[in-house]
């Protein structure tokens, strides 16, 4: 099986696939609530596509996995983005792949640091939910519509994802 | 100045206001991600209203503060909804009061455990955010759009916000 390392994750390695979501002291923000609370405006593109589509707010339990990790599949989610940021301090493992001819072609896997999040744009494959530390919650933020929205894809020879 | 008593967050008491933002076991939950993910699903009626509005992922961050909370003011958005929810595990305080001919009427304190978030309805009076033990990041899901989505109400009389 093939070996993929990962990487630290950054706003300008994962910009072809979303959004990085953090609150970067070294950014802009606003000032609000008589200078109490920093303001990191406006960082993820939310989307929703299709029949009666709209954002929905859930939250996603995920029980741990260790590292290596075994990459079976990928999915993806043609008619809207995907946001995930973790409801405790703790680290996950993003995974994502550029499209080759409707396959999930070789993936590249990302460490998200404690207080980073995710926004994958529509139709990107990624990797399932991985929580690396501990069972931790993840708010999510996606789309709820009428057309099915959800495409999975099985490696036909699977991944090792290792540090 | 009048005191106002802190009770816990329940669904059942904030239903007028907005939704509690909580992963309860005893409330039904898919599992995905072969077992390895409960998705506690759905759980806030989020809006964007007006002039090409949009939904928007950020992140304030707030200093804490201590008890009893001195409240001045309440805020209220007409065009959209606002949720919250801590990136880590701490407690919040949630103030909402009903609405009296334009002005925000007696206010109700709640006290939001950790792993709780919550989603303001548009129009509802709210207190600005009140991070409790330590300085917190939230994830705020709110509306972007054209029409200014801000009113604020100066009590004549400041509250006592208290355990």
């Amino acid at each position: 099986m093939k070996k993929i390392k990962i990487k630290n994750l950054t706003k300008q390695e994962f910009a072809p696939y979303g959004d990085v979501i953090e609150a970067d002291e070294k950014t802009d923000y606003m000032l609000i609530n008589n200078g109490k609370t920093k303001r990191f405006h406006d960082l993820a593109r939310v989307s929703a596509l299709g029949t009666n589509a709209r954002i929905a707010i859930s939250i996603f339990r995920s029980k741990p996995f260790s590292l290596p990790y075994r990459l079976d599949f990928m999915e993806r989610h043609p008619y809207g983005s995907q946001a995930f940021m973790p409801m405790s301090l703790a680290r996950f493992l993003v995974i994502v792949a550029d499209d080759e001819n409707g396959k999930a072609g070789e993936p590249k896997a990302f460490l998200a640091k404690e207080g980073q999040g995710v926004n994958y744009y529509p139709n990107i494959w990624h990797g399932a939910l991985v929580a690396l530390d501990k069972e931790t919650d993840f708010l999510v933020v996606d789309r709820e519509g009428v057309e099915k929205n959800l495409e999975l894809y099985d490696f036909e020879d699977a991944y090792w994802i290792e540090e």
